[in-house]
């Protein structure tokens, strides 16, 4: 139980100015209204300078006194309300806990504040984008979690915990990585390996990679959560860690990539602190089964909607350089996907001892 | 890389001996035959006195003369080489990669040893019985990891980790934690709370309940993988510690910490290994709502499906219990379940301040 005396914060003084708006309008007798972002894809573009998918300009009003409005309007001081007492209490809890929280029945009425999550994630998300604070900065935190080891040390509820001394299980990351929550007290890798799938983060920390290699192995167990991607945009930009990001030879391991690397339109809001514009992609690459000597038989059928997720792909703004563009296409001409597992045809330990090593000594990677 | 020099271990020999039977029998010019238990519904019960799913002596042969049995029977010679070879080498590996290990195109053909993983999963499974060797003896890992904080040591890779020092993020479970891989080598807790979902784990985790109340927190982040089970079942066995298990009220809850118990149809093989016929469920349980005032609104309507599942857990042997029945039949007479996020409704810190305190004080658990 944490019982630090602590200052007002930043976010807390954010949260409050949001009160404030309430307060001065019914003082001059005035509707309270709020400018929320809006969060769409006619305000999401592709800052190509940056390598960056960010939010444009646009704006919207909510205001009490309007019937469309007045509801959300409640909600979203309801939300801020709770939010506030996270930041007040120093504590962290889950989209689902802030639901429950502020749920419950108007007096004298048979309306709920709210009636279900999708109305109360919606709420954060606004809030996240007007004050331009991290959904973690808030101290909420997301579901999935991941597993890191190599040489960095962090501070956590003032532990030292060296990754290099946890075998080859590691450290639990938490869903919130913030410096508030997570120090990075030394790091002395040469490069952060992100590993898409648990498969190949345990072959790797198993055999001690990370050691030879001088890096760090990271994963979230599929899907980078944010707090895996979160974790190596801080090492990147603290520490100027190179990152390559290893996923499977499919669509999915090529949209992996580009999240990591240039965010994504839904969460176009965080790219700015959740991107890595300058992340590799080491693979696998449609080129690497002929360059591997992969046996077609343990490739996968391009199915249909992996056909038609590639040929989305290829459109995207973000993968029109000529060597994503010949990457995707190739894979399309093959009408296989590889796995990474498939590396185990070859030997348990190919992607140990052959595939990466060849790769990393080639630089045979796309940006 | 690990590179011990290292004897043959039993694992070893039991493979080998597969491969015996094979030659012993071509010496003889007989067929060569395998004895594998069945693994179905026909064969499995539940060992009232032990507390266990138990699998009964029912066996089947699989022999190679034989047109229906052969390919199957070159199957399980082929996976029991690659499952060899990773006992040889010392590595670990998923099935998905046995699968892609073992998968070639038999010469002048257009044959493949395996088509799917559905394939080669099975006689994984069969040699498991046969052998009578946990998946994890063979070196064969699941996928999902969990995390966990407390007063416990382990040896991994020569590190010593202790998980009373690493903040609140832990120590990250690998997927296999036999002895060979995970030594626990001190545990000073007075029991384990197995939690269900990662929130309420990073709520305990966060407010250090483990040191208030010197217990492990473990978590699988949703239905506990088989290493979490495997070594709640380990500090359970070797240290003694009763375990408490905590899950959402719905069937699904109440069927996830019947798993932990007593172990599941499917896996009976294992329940000797992975059960805990002495775990206690610690919630939420359908008389909570009231006893703990959480307001209807934050109770759930059971859909059909829930209402299908929870007859059915009615009627499962291991649900016999009048407490059991009670329990049950008060859900379902309520029409609702709870999940333990709803407590947050009371108070973000409920869970830990107000709700296991009281739990734990009263022993108001069911067996």
């Amino acid at each position: 139980m944490t019982t630090k005396t602590k200052k007002t914060t930043v976010v807390e003084k954010k949260l409050i100015s949001l009160a404030d708006i309430v307060i001065h309008a019914a003082d001059r007798s005035k509707d309270p209204t709020f400018q929320i972002p809006i969060r769409a894809l006619s305000n999401v573009f592709f800052n190509e300078k940056k390598g960056l998918i960010e939010m444009g300009a646009k704006k919207q009003e909510r205001s009490f006194f309007n019937v469309g409005m007045a509801k959300r309007f409640m909600q979203t001081v309801l939300v801020a309300d709770a939010l506030s007492e996270l930041q007040r209490a120093d504590l962290t809890t889950s989209l689902r806990e802030i639901y429950y929280r502020t749920k419950h029945t108007i007096k004298d009425s048979h309306e709920n504040t709210f009636d279900a999550q999708d109305e109360s994630d919606p709420v954060i998300e606004d809030l996240e984008v007007s004050l331009a604070t991290l959904r973690e900065e808030l101290h909420v935190s997301a579901e999935n979690r991941g597993s890191i080891v190599g040489p960095v040390v962090f501070g956590d509820d003032g532990d030292r915990v060296d990754c290099s001394k946890l075998g080859k299980g590691g450290y639990s990351v938490p869903s919130i990585v913030e410096p508030e929550y997570l120090e990075i007290r030394r790091c002395t890798a040469d490069f952060l390996l992100l590993v898409e799938k648990g498969t190949q983060w345990n072959r790797l920390s198993e055999d001690k990679f990370w050691r030879r290699y001088n890096c760090i192995l990271l994963t979230g167990n599929g899907q980078p959560p944010r707090g895996v991607r979160r974790l190596a945009c801080r090492l990147h930009e603290e520490h100027r860690l190179p990152v390559y990001v290893l996923v499977d030879n499919d669509p999915w391991g090529y949209y992996i990539y580009s999240v990591v690397k240039q965010g994504s339109i839904n969460l176009a809001f965080e790219s700015q602190r959740m991107a890595i514009p300058k992340a590799k992609f080491v693979g696998l690459s449609s080129a690497d089964p002929e360059r591997y000597e992969l046996p077609r038989n343990v490739g996968i059928k391009l199915n249909e909607k992996d056909i038609a997720r590639a040929k989305e792909l290829l459109n995207y703004q973000w993968f029109q350089k000529p060597a994503w563009q010949v990457e995707i296409k190739r894979m399309l001409a093959s009408g296989l996907k590889y796995e990474l597992d498939a590396l185990a045809n070859k030997d348990f330990q190919y992607l140990t001892k052959k595939y990466l090593p060849r790769k990393l000594k080639e630089k045979d990677w796309l940006d």
